[in-house]
């Protein structure tokens, strides 16, 4: 099915808010099998809404909405889609006896006519209450005219949901994403396959002659800063027959990329190493320099993380590594501390001091501009990593060549990670 | 001037990628007080992509394109937007020099069919050099025909630049926002307020007279998670008068929320309260329980931190508590870690280890779910922060009744910020 996401709010031309909702019906849409065409936006402008509704129908089936649903909006957006369908808004029982006992349980004195509003809808829909909100949603079947040449699209599909990101995911994943399957004559099966390590292009060089060889299962490349993903997607007859293709080329791509994979179920970094040092009970402490808690913090996202990890240090002047880490101060004096040296002793100082099993620790130079040490100049982008496991220590050096704070603060934090994978995947078994 | 945003590139539409460049370029053109009407994304299709352009113009003057310009993509964009001007391509003198200056000095073999691509542009067009990378960008001036019923839309006006957020930016302020503001016949002075400590829905509220009563300066609210700006904008015939009608309504926006407002100068709250530390040489150290390491981190990001910033602790075992903090068995057996006594010894026991002028403390049950405790459960959300400062020490409650730790841990590292803000303004003068 093609498809078009439009978002109506004039809040999100004026930039007040970030449209997420377009992002995550994106990738929604795209796994379910349907073709996303085009992305709107509009404001809370009735001509200009009617006008985008009949342009996109010349070359899409099906319009998914978010947003001017709200009680402070008046009806000109269902009112609008109500007469691109040539119907018109009535007082919708259900919903109101939903607003109604809502509004008695919250102990509100009146129900207001904006609220009323609320309950009105297009005659011919087929409406969804909303359990986490005010604003029931809607879907829309027929055809629909344009009113410049009075040409007719035939069967043709709208769906509405609330703006506000909470409800509108609520809506769409309890009520509009079932409704909208029952549309769907393919069965899709996608998995996404996370790498760290290897950039996209290079990933798309590597796997160009599988990219380029069939059309099923298709392979797409996604980048975020630091990281690599793949998306590989089969539509086959069966649920069955999609797996099927889709780990079977699960295993080519690994024979080809397979040691910078670190997850074939959409998890991230930080969640695949915590819960592999939960589920082993292997304990782990931190201390950072220039990553300056990040790591840490990220960490105890994962939940049930308290089980294994026991302190975080944010080392960040010379003298709190002396203190509680005990690094030497002729280490200091002659490598500086952004050094591979003071790394190390940071990593095997945690260890002594925590006796952790796995120990990491960071110190560089992130910028902006080069640093200074003992021996002339340290250049910006250099970082090192200590990672001790029981006791053994070894050092990953990171030139990223990059004068950007941000970037290498998170691309040494992500390393960590990778370095924190490698290790105890190595050494635990 | 009326106009619409137009990403371009199949990526946006597989969901690849997220579209950063329409956020921030809805905020420039805002702020350079011209209106957006639209947002639209299109994928690389010559069809869609016309007719876009043409309904575009029925009520825009201007349309700001990024995308579809790099060496891989065809020339589609470029050819499709030159003939909605009667416009077409040829080979650009400057832009070829410009690029085999750019393939010479990187050393390249040959410069590639698709790399001279790169310098074709329509014949008509103002051409813009990019300096961080091979594409160039460009401007449209003219008249375009609707080919659906031949009508003309006049003195319209296009501009094109390349999709990497980097070479986006870079290309919009040294090249495209200078050109576009030769076009406005306005003086647009503005102003984002930035505060902590009150929502959204009650800003509006309590601001309500202000923004009802006039239309010059204009107030918008802007929602973040835990934060809350307005934007405060005047046009005016000269920059002086738009300048005294902003900071004479933020006189009378102070009147009313001044205790809530952190910053006139759109600066974030960890670079208020770090820039304030560095310029009065007040030295800081963090002991985390919850936040694990968010507010070290956060720290961090302020460039020159280093000066002031000992060290931060993500204290999350009890034993790390005690052997770092020095926190009494006693009190952790008679309270619990959750709780008010906890946060006071842990910014007591900072101050004990650091000496650091501000020593600040959080602990508290982020959740999923309720906590344990020596005295039945602790609720999700109850959060505590110590800030201890010349060794004075005051207990910061939180109850946000939220079970999401998303939520309560950047809650929570905002809050520290603030108290943190209010301690220093107060105490060190």
């Amino acid at each position: 099915m093609r498809c078009a996401i439009l978002s109506i709010g004039t809040e999100i031309l004026f930039g007040q808010i970030v449209n997420t909702n377009t992002v995550y019906l994106t990738r929604e849409l795209n796994n379910m099998g349907f073709d996303v065409l085009y992305h709107h936006t509009v404001g809370d402008n009735a001509s200009r809404l009617k006008s985008i509704i009949q342009e996109t129908y010349k070359d899409c089936d099906l319009i998914v909405c978010t947003g001017g649903l709200g009680p402070t909006e008046d009806d000109l957006t269902k009112e609008t889609i109500a007469e691109a369908f040539d119907d018109k808004l009535e007082m919708h029982q259900e919903s109101l006896e939903v607003l109604e006992a809502f509004a008695k349980r919250r102990g509100w004195k009146e129900i207001t006519p904006n609220n009323y509003k609320q309950a009105m809808m297009p005659t011919k829909a087929t409406v969804f209450q909303n359990d986490v909100g005010t604003a029931p949603a809607f879907a829309l079947m027929g055809d629909v005219k344009n009113s410049q040449d009075d040409s007719i699209y035939e069967n043709k599909i709208i769906v509405t949901m609330p703006g506000p990101p909470r409800e509108m995911k609520w809506m769409w994943n309890n009520k509009i994403k079932p409704y909208l399957l029952g549309f769907s004559d393919k069965t899709l099966s996608y998995k996404i396959i996370r790498t760290f390590g290897i950039g996209e292009s290079k990933l798309e060089t590597v796997l160009l002659p599988l990219i380029d060889s069939q059309t099923d299962p298709t392979i797409a490349t996604y980048a975020k800063e630091g990281e690599s993903s793949l998306r590989i997607a089969s539509q086959r007859p069966t649920k069955e027959e999609a797996d099927a293709a889709v780990m079977e080329m699960i295993d080519k791509v690994s024979e080809i990329i397979g040691k910078y994979i670190y997850s074939i179920e959409d998890e991230e970094l930080h969640q695949v190493v915590g819960n592999y040092l939960i589920e082993n009970d292997i304990s782990i402490s931190v201390c950072e320099s220039c990553t300056g808690g990040m790591f840490a913090s990220r960490l105890v996202e994962v939940s049930g993380i308290s089980k294994v990890f026991d302190r975080g240090l944010v080392t960040y002047s010379n003298q709190a590594k002396i203190d509680e880490l005990g690094v030497s101060k002729e280490t200091l004096d002659t490598y500086g501390a952004e050094s591979p040296e003071i790394a190390k002793e940071m990593a095997e100082g945690l260890y002594r001091v925590t006796g952790s099993r796995l120990c990491i620790s960071s110190t560089g130079v992130a910028g902006p501009g080069n640093g200074k040490g003992p021996n002339g100049e340290v250049s910006v982008g250099d970082m090192f990593i200590g990672v001790c496991f029981d006791g053994e220590t070894y050092v990953k050096e990171m030139h990223t060549g990059r004068d950007d704070r941000v970037v290498n603060r998170n691309s040494c934090m992500l390393t960590m990670f990778d370095e924190a994978r490698k290790t105890i995947m190595k050494y635990s078994h």
